[in-house]
């Protein structure tokens, strides 16, 4: 087979440029793997002239990604616009009508439309792809779908924003509250445009939705993710964490439990010790556990020009070498509804507190906690003569009801100041 | 497509019939992922009667691993006898012969035979898939193969022998000689019959040399990997080492450098805080590095039987789906003959020594050393009063000639007690 497998790249930024520089740099090695040349046909992008670094005279224009997604002299469509709607989805769905794959990296489309695109190409003979839009560089949708097929999956977790890694090490590192990281991150242009997406777990909570439709055969649900971001996150609760052996991370887990499948993204502690423990600045790690396999850790670039480009290039060459894998792994319209369940698995939590200097303060709290049913692992106090020295509790595996109303107790007492934090502590 | 892909299985020990149980208890998942039922024909092994714990009564026997692999009722022959040669490669190659894909878990006989058997499947229009066979169920093969295939590969690592790493981490974690943590291996059965497969880095570096072929796109070159197990590894290294902020791994190392292929299997320092260094027990880790992906961590079980039969079925379940890659990442005939590197990268090196209790004795030792070219980093004399207290030396990166320039300078000088000790620090 040596007709040339041709592209369509619509988004010239960071990532579409990153793989014009692959194809043009790399032609041989790509030919030699794949077994045909790759070759561009024709990009698009909001403004045509623009210095990128990178010649495209040799390819065709087209302003508009549909038109791209539509053109007789391409078989891959490059999807590397973003954005959830507008022209990424109208050029996806373009080019599967028109009969063409697509390769993309756009968390957002598919964990909001992915069932529909992917029936939509299934229904076409078409595949979609998207190892780039999940954990960057670290080839985890692969491995997932294809390499894992002999498993039941049981967990998949995964630290996967890098911005968010970035500001909690870079809190804890240089001891610095989460307004000046956050400020710092928005300088060196860690952030999307709208922070929201980073900060609040939202463009997390996209890649790990799409990982929960492979991991467990079910449409994705990124709706049923219970997201918290990491906005409340103080460098008090980093340190005190630090002291009992965690870091916080915002770390999301999808599992399959007999309720129904449970898909957090949220911070939680894990150990120091471990490997999500150890993961520093704007790197991702992702954890796959399954019942043959065990456990397998992945640890790589979650974002950048090259480790991006990477990702996509790997789906090319795949659709090169005649890869074609059903974008979740089983046929769209196999994928069962998923059931959310509406309570996590139980879990030891972090408890923060500050209680008024009076007698028996200590007593009422941990009676509140005794009565809810959730029992105290560990326990510390740090400076009695200081009134508003805080309280540290870990609890042993307590259920999110046994928690709440233990909370819901210690409100009911006179004894405390402000309103006590809660982290959950991810077993890794 | 609704013809179930059949499989016959060789070998029947923990690997071959955790592939059983997988098939006979997922049915319906693999089903689903691979878009065809998955049966197995036919089984062979030595030994008929013997109770494995699973029912192979609904499968032919044959006696003859070769009369199984040609069955007219088999798509996939399935390898998993182990051993380079004899039966294995018999039935591997009449398999081949017979129009049969092979899937196999048996990185000796890939090793010695890789371009031979790559070469007769590809002109037999087969595949032989082996993601069992280098670091059980961590999918490097995939990955690298795949994943990855829009990089210029630039060094491949891996700590590939779980028996190895068990040795080392227990020595350092119980404080014991090398000999006791052997022969508790031993009775742990981790040891494979002949332990130098193990502790002589051989197995591991068979793994290397299929790691370093799809890699750089060169024929297998087991031969030209530099070999040196275990065995000289002492716990007085194994504390010292921990002392300067390292840890002593098994690590194979494959790099394209400027004077060819450089393959190296041997005991290597790493710093304790990365995650080669944190390695513990059994557990196996690669370390893929590219052009564009830039540094990928895998961490998981590197035998056992699930996750080596995880892996086997991933490359099933590949199968199943059309998946169809050349064996080594590009047609067998393409791949080039390696030029072996003869001289290494510079690296860091870590020397022990015995010093005479003499005065100018480390004057002399610091002196040859300089005279070889190699600068000293750091440098540490232990226990004055004792006499055969070490002298341990961190030197600046050295080409392995200078090094050896500097050892035998070393032993030129008449204050050295015994030999020193000198092992390579990698960058990681």
């Amino acid at each position: 087979m040596t007709d040339p497998i041709r592209l369509g790249i619509a988004g010239l930024g960071t990532v579409g440029c990153g793989v014009i520089k692959i194809v043009q740099r790399r032609a041989d090695m790509l030919t030699a793997r794949g077994r045909r040349p790759v070759v561009i046909s024709a990009v698009s992008a909001r403004t045509r002239n623009k210095d990128r670094g990178v010649n495209l005279g040799d390819y065709a224009w087209e302003d508009d990604p549909v038109a791209l997604a539509k053109r007789d002299d391409i078989d891959v469509f490059v999807e590397l616009m973003g954005g959830s709607d507008g022209p990424a989805k109208a050029a996806t769905e373009a080019a599967i009508a028109a009969g063409k794959d697509v390769v993309t990296a756009n968390k957002a489309m598919l964990a909001l439309h992915g069932q529909a695109l992917a029936t939509a190409a299934e229904e076409n003979n078409r595949v979609i792809r998207f190892e780039a839009a999940v954990a960057g560089g670290i080839p985890v949708v692969k491995v997932l779908t294809e390499s894992l097929a002999g498993n039941e999956i049981q967990r998949v977790m995964g630290v996967m924003n890098g911005t968010c890694n970035f500001i909690l090490t870079k809190m804890e590192s240089e001891n610095l509250g989460y307004n000046a990281v956050f400020d710092e991150a928005a300088q060196l242009g860690y952030l999307e445009a709208d922070p929201n997406l980073d900060v609040g777990g939202i463009d997390a909570g996209h890649k790990l939705a799409l990982l929960g439709s492979i991991a467990f055969g079910t449409e994705v649900a990124f709706d049923d993710v219970e997201l918290e971001g990491i906005q409340r996150i103080t460098i008090q609760d980093i340190e005190l964490a630090a002291d009992m052996g965690y870091r916080v991370k915002l770390l999301g887990v999808a599992q399959m439990t007999g309720r129904g499948l449970e898909q957090r993204m949220s911070p939680c502690l894990v150990p120091v010790v471990s490997p999500l423990g150890q993961l520093e600045n704007a790197t991702n790690m992702v954890v796959l556990e399954g019942d043959a396999v065990g456990q397998i850790v992945m640890r790589g670039a979650g974002a950048g020009e090259g480790p991006t480009a990477s990702a996509v290039m790997g789906d090319i060459i795949d659709l090169a070498r005649g890869i074609r894998v059903s974008t979740f792994g089983q046929p769209a319209k196999t994928l069962k509804k998923a059931k959310t369940a509406k309570v996590s698995i139980p879990a030891p939590y972090y408890l923060r507190m500050e209680l008024k200097d009076k007698p028996g303060a200590l007593a009422k709290i941990t009676a509140a906690i005794g009565d809810a049913g959730v029992s105290i692992d560990r326990m510390r106090q740090y400076g009695h003569t200081d009134p508003t020295a805080p309280v540290l509790i870990v609890t042993h595996k307590a259920s999110r009801t046994a928690l709440e109303n233990a909370l819901s107790g210690m409100a009911d007492t006179d004894v405390l100041i402000g309103e006590p934090v809660a982290i959950r502590i991810e077993a890794v």
